[in-house]
């Protein structure tokens, strides 16, 4: 004996979706509840997998519908599709997760010339009856015709509307003649045929185009395949005292409580899904049928009790006989998810744990944004990726140091560029928003814009981005013109679009009272994630404004603050001297100048933070990415020359930039490597942390640096620093007579890093792992060059499931991860240990780096409370066990 | 009571030279074989590195100088300095490792104004004697300014010769005024006091700075310091009955058995050193004085049989009584190694195995070379990094096709470039060595050079090297001047130098008789290390000659053939158009091109190594490394636009170029990434390769194809690649009718891949680590970036002991490689695992593989004899034990 392929109703139960499918397990546990379930069985989704692994139903399948549908049969009293007296089913898919929409359903199976008549004098034999009896069957022929056998779905064009039985007759020949015509046989009027048919297509629809993209994008296995369930037909379109509908135990969109629902009369499910007619409330069906009202609010009341939750369910009413046709735990926004979470746990219902959760950093984030108004807003004109959510309406400008200057003058600022470079950063910094169309969600533009928490599309192709305009097909946005990019949906407007500012940032921002149900509902899960999570957040800004506002949020400290972009605008000359230095001299001279601007970098953000840790990255890329690009720079001085002129710093600065030019830099002289190799460098900055602490404390703060080294592969190179970093404190404390404890860590990015992190441990007192470096590395890929090249071609293949510069790759990055962390701390009980990269925001990593026993996470501002709610949850959910989606 | 820190040369062996140094713990070992050592004891190194923390002799060592001093003036029954009967001292260093006169030595310590007429009367106080002690004072007090006091040595640069008594007695005042004008104080009188002067300074010649370089240069470690011998003066300047000499038990140059010498009469050992007067011979000394003649090859006798090796030894003649200075087993050439292995093991001394470990396979490397002849040749005109061995002429090109012109007119080409691109391949190739100005030894040109066998020197930085000439000071060599460089030194001569071919390098490629003792010894050892070894040894091969050069030198295999280099040349305009492809079509008929050139390409290569392994790795290196330079494109293109014309060609490829470009190759779009995104490239290179081996198959051969996946980090992409491979196989297969088995397996290069080796193996038969990319991320830098922004400082650090691109860094890369081999082979116990970066020829890495159980290493043709030697070695040396310098 092989496996059970089919199970009763009465045989499942909700926790058994893995092989019955999500709407299989719930009618089975509808079923053990004793609610009014059409009786009928469900094939598992192992029979799918075999079905589709062999191409053929498995052997025993076919025995196994034959003794349920007989059971069914004796159940109903009724044949399938007996001429005399008919039953009919549904064939209906249901896969372990919602995909709703995306695969086939066949209703009325069982109907043939022959059962049509017996199926009218079920119905009453009357006009009305034969009507709907003739208009089932065209329903099955169409629906067969389209989702069994590929029958084109316009190909059933014409109007079924207001014909009378006789009309639907002669429709029902004109639909069999179109059937046979696209697949060169007759319509089945084996009943039993028609159901195995349906079962295969219900089968094969999992691998339908749509379905796969639809798991792609909601990351869903592609190798769960689909249930299917047979179930008894019960008709709502028999009349005014028949119908169907779906409610909601509350309303999914607010949250509020109370059954909410739509009903529509006389109709079948799929009048409802296609809108043909407008739908009543459920207020409407207590006053048309108070019993059947009754009957089903003390169902949702039922069912709400026994799954706790807010319930989706779909109903038919059959001449004032109520059925249960399918329910669910049911989706809701994201406002909703967080306030009915706190009324379960005001009704006592669930606890605030359970609540925690049920929410998700994600859907804080959703509710962090400003959204756009768009009641009467034109559609969009292009759409590109949805890369840093946001509503953002601005005048389009084209250069960065135009936005910069446009922005200077109180203007907002849409930045568009065909895609950015770090010499974009002080348009990025000026712009309310920043669209690309080029790159995806790791382009340099989504990464920092993030980072900012700018708003961001990018990559919207339709777009034709030139120097002072861009066109899309043939319309042209000048410089100047406002548009509107939403970075929630991706969509790019033009002209103004209403924005709706989000009430939960405000009031998170401001810390002030509010009434708001959602804000109120957020800040209690935010607190309870608070008092139980083990991790701790930080934030990454590198500016004053940027700390105060991390604060705000709730971030602890500051887990990066990176020094580059400190060297870039005005004080790019600085670097280029640098770079062009001849001697010691020179190039102190330059680090002279650069001291007390970086004191004061520094002296913001520890005052904004005053009390709590701030980490100090020492400088990390490589300097030619101050220096202008060499193709630019060799085609100006070629051209200069061919005019017969000379411009000798040009001719200068090429000659350095190709002297510092290199095949790849990511991998070249950057980090703790251009702390070692350029004399001063790192101890002008060290000397600005100290400095700027030191007149801190003195003015009575608390000021906690740490100063942290990038890039360290090897314990030596962090010894050599930290001796430097240790005499520069040293002698800054005699200067000042203020003594300023400041840790001194590293990254840890580097493979080797991780690989040697025992030893590297004992010259580092904390580690901040760089996820992006580590993923980059680990896998031998940039991430500025890989994603256009060929990410979607390894989503599309399956080799990722997401991109690991999104969520974190745990078998590869994350095993070096749990070595570092293993090591380090073996060999340092009390290393203090964090993650600072791009992953330290993103939900699914959160709960691998409360797994692993990281101390603290770091992230853009904006996403703190994401994080403080997702470590939260990591921490209630026990190890490994959430579904962070 | 802390640690003893003097030692009697009675209580030393030749096992403490840790703590004794060499030159004491062989002392020891003489004294305790009874032969006429003079007395004296040993100050520990320990003692030394107490001194050098603390800057002080560390406490308890004072009082043991004072009872071990007394022991041996009562013993030499003469006190230290006594006026009327002076014991003099020799102080000397001697580290644990051999650093010859790298640090320091004072002689006739206790001689002061009033003990040297003391000194007079011991030599017999004739005039020659006050000479004698008047010229011992004399270089006493010369020593001890110049080592001791720091006074310039050519300070005391009055004659000494031809002075008598008076005069010598004039000249001792005279050293008296400079040591008093130079130290501020009077040459110290108290005998102990100059002693103890005398250790410290040897103690703190540990850290003089050409000690230090040394030590670099020999990988020594900088915390071993020295030992301090202190010793009963002997005199060899005592007349004609007296002398010094250095011999060795056996001819160091050759392996010749049979004492060899040089003997100076009435001299002391600084005299032999300063070359002053020329050297007897030993036979010039049996006749002088037969005694000590016998005496002293009595001597050599016993110390080879204790040693068991060549010994060299320092002895003085002291008016007929023979004293043994020094003894240590002797350094000798290559070829004298090898001659001396085998003999000894003729002689019965030692068994094979020992002689295997008693030669090395960077002697075996330097005897594969040819050399020059450089009697009578000039001084180079510069010197630069020997980065590739041999000693090659020919006439300077500067631009890779014209080098690649006159090679194929005949000419003997040297290539001089700034530094090298894979655009200068062809050049390369054609040439007979390569030369740059830039770059180190693991710069691309010193990569490619040594994998092709090419002389290569790199990095001459005082050479200017221009379009079609270099000039280094005024002197200038056009293209076309003949010049000359040595691989093995870094010379670089302008004119010809006459060359010596390799013996070794000849007979072993021959394979042909030869009486040559070398070429016997290297062959006896290769055949016994061949019977020892279990690492397998195949050669990294791109050419049917070079396939069958390999052979010939012992390769069981090609371990890697790199297709990238099929791709150059001609075929670079077939690769433009496959950029440039619009379409599905186009490419396909650019790959229908390629298809019969890949073919012959690789039966060139099966043909060579019928019979045996040849792994074949698909195309890795980024399309765009085949098209021109994006600045060069940019700035033709500019430059044509200036002159208002317009080049569509150059436009065009300057967008696909553009479009292309990637910041970061080396992580970019290449490898497998590259054959999973270009349709049909992979498919085309593994159908020639099953084409090509179809065919000789037919004609009766036995090819042994293996396919080679590049920068796998997943095993979904091998899995992918894998399907499109077998796919091919099968279907030329079925169109020739012949069954090819070709293994398909992957490069184990990048670390995600070594971190999740259990998945790969599930679809790989074979790993071969890439270590050079497996270094470069694991590292994070890039071989092409790195070396000269930062390695050199790197070394100075200390940071590497050696460049990782050049020996396995075992705790980082080295882990991932455990890694990787041993959850491979758990989850694939057949798992067959070779080694091809540049590693597999390293003698420190192939230890490293044998260690870790890798199947076999794999390297260019000529380093193969080496690496089956140091394969063999592995095997006799046990895990991890062998110095393998």
């Amino acid at each position: 004996m092989g496996a059970t392929f089919v199970y009763d109703f009465a045989q499942g139960n909700k926790d058994l979706s893995h092989l019955l499918g999500g709407k299989g397990a719930n009618l089975a546990e509808m079923t053990n509840l004793g609610l009014p379930v059409p009786p009928g069985f469900t094939i598992t989704t192992e029979a799918c997998r075999a079905y589709l692994a062999d191409g053929d139903l498995p052997p025993g399948l076919p025995g196994e519908i034959d003794a349920h549908l007989a059971a069914l049969e004796s159940t109903m009293e009724r044949r399938l599709g007996d001429p005399a007296d008919p039953l009919l089913v549904s064939v209906r898919s249901g896969a372990p997760f919602s995909m709703p929409g995306m695969m086939e359903t066949v209703l009325n199976v069982g109907l043939t010339d022959a059962s049509v008549a017996g199926l009218a004098a079920q119905a009453g034999g009357d006009a009305d009856a034969h009507r709907f009896a003739w208009d089932s069957y065209r329903r099955l022929i169409q629906m067969f015709g389209r989702t069994v056998c590929d029958v084109p779905a316009d190909a059933f064009d014409e109007p079924a509307h207001d014909l009378d039985a006789d009309g639907l007759r002669a429709l029902v020949a004109a639909y069999q003649r179109i059937f046979e015509e696209h697949t060169g046989r007759g319509f089945p009027q084996d009943p039993r045929e028609q159901l195995d048919l349906a079962v295969r297509a219900v089968f094969r629809s999992w691998n339908a185009e749509r379905a796969v993209l639809y798991r792609r994008q909601e990351r869903i296995a592609d190798d769960l395949g689909t249930a299917v369930n047979i179930v008894a037909m019960v008709f709502g379109n028999l009349g005014e005292d028949s119908g169907t509908g779906v409610a909601f135990t509350r309303d999914p969109a607010t949250g509020r409580a109370g059954a909410y629902g739509d009903y529509l009369p006389d109709a079948q499910g799929e009048d409802v899904v296609a809108g043909i007619r407008n739908t009543l409330t459920l207020d409407d069906l207590r006053e048309r049928d108070p019993d059947s009202y009754a009957r089903l609010t003390g169902i949702m009341s039922i069912l709400e009790g026994h799954y706790r939750d807010l319930c989706d369910i779909e109903f038919t009413i059959e001449r004032g006989r109520l059925w249960m046709l399918q329910t669910r735990v049911g989706k809701r926004t994201a406002a909703a998810a967080f306030v009915i979470a706190a009324q379960l746990v005001d009704e006592g219902v669930i606890d605030l744990d359970e609540a925690l959760a049920r929410v998700s950093g994600a859907q804080l984030g959703r509710l962090m944004f400003p959204t756009f108004d768009l009641a009467g807003a034109p559609p969009p004109m292009a759409t590109g990726t949805a890369a840093a959510p946001g509503a953002a309406v601005g005048e389009a400008v084209f250069d960065p140091h135009r936005a910069a200057a446009a922005a200077a003058r109180a203007r907002d600022v849409i930045l568009v560029r065909r895609e950015t470079t770090p010499d974009d950063l002080p348009g990025m910094i000026a712009a309310r928003g920043i669209l690309t169309s080029r790159g995806g969600k790791t382009s340099h533009a989504a990464v920092v814009a993030r980072g900012m928490g700018r708003t961001c599309v990018c990559g919207a192709e339709a777009l034709r981005v030139a120097a002072d305009h861009l066109t899309v097909g043939d319309q042209v946005i000048n410089e100047g013109d406002v548009i509107a990019i939403d970075g929630s949906t991706g969509a790019v407007y033009a002209g103004a679009v209403p924005v709706r500012e989000s009430d939960v940032a405000r009031a998170l921002v401001d810390g002030g009272e509010s009434a708001d149900p959602v804000v109120v509902a957020v800040r209690r899960l935010l607190a309870h994630a608070d008092a139980r999570r083990r991790l701790g957040v930080r934030a990454n800004a590198d500016t004053g404004p940027d700390a105060d506002r991390a604060r705000q949020l709730g971030a602890e400290g500051i887990g990066l603050c990176r020094t580059e972009h400190m060297f870039l605008g005005e004080r790019r000359t600085l670097v280029e001297r640098l770079v062009l230095a001849v001697d010691d001299d020179v190039r102190a001279s330059v680090l002279a100048e650069l001291l007390p601007l970086q004191r004061d970098d520094f002296a913001g953000i520890l005052r904004a933070m005053d009390g709590l840790p701030v980490t100090i990255r020492l400088l990390d890329p490589p300097l030619h990415e101050f220096l202008p690009s060499l193709e630019d720079l060799a085609v100006r001085v070629a051209v200069a020359a061919e005019r017969g002129g000379r411009d000798g710093h040009d001719a200068e600065l090429l000659a350095a930039v190709r002297r510092m030019h290199e095949q790849n830099p990511m991998l070249g002289l950057r980090g703790v490597r251009l702390g070692l190799v350029v004399p001063g460098l790192f101890a002008m900055q060290v000397r600005a942390v100290a400095e700027a602490a030191a007149s801190l404390a003195a003015a009575g703060g608390h000021p906690r640096p740490e100063i942290m080294v990038p890039l360290v592969g090897a314990v030596q190179e962090l010894e050599a620093v930290r001796a430097e970093v240790t005499d520069v404190l040293r002698l800054v404390a005699k200067e000042t007579g203020v003594e300023v404890d400041a840790a001194i860590g590293t990254m840890i990015e580097v493979p080797r890093a991780a690989l040697t992190a025992g030893d590297i441990a004992g010259a580092a007192e904390f580690f901040s792992f760089g996820t992006n470096d580590l993923t980059q590395m680990g896998w031998g890929f940039s991430r500025d060059d890989v994603e256009a090249s060929f990410f979607t071609k390894y989503l599309d293949l399956g080799i990722f499931g997401v991109s690991p510069f999104e969520s974190i790759d745990r078998d590869g990055v994350g095993r070096l991860i749990r070595i570092a962390v293993d090591e380090g701390r073996a060999a340092r009980p009390d290393l203090h240990i964090g993650v600072c990269g791009e992953h330290g925001g993103d939900p699914d990593s959160i709960h691998f780096f409360h797994e692993v026993g990281v101390d603290y996470v770091s992230c853009s501002p904006f996403r703190v409370p994401v994080a403080r709610l997702e470590a939260g949850r990591a921490a209630v959910a026990g190890v490994g066990t959430s579904d962070t989606r």
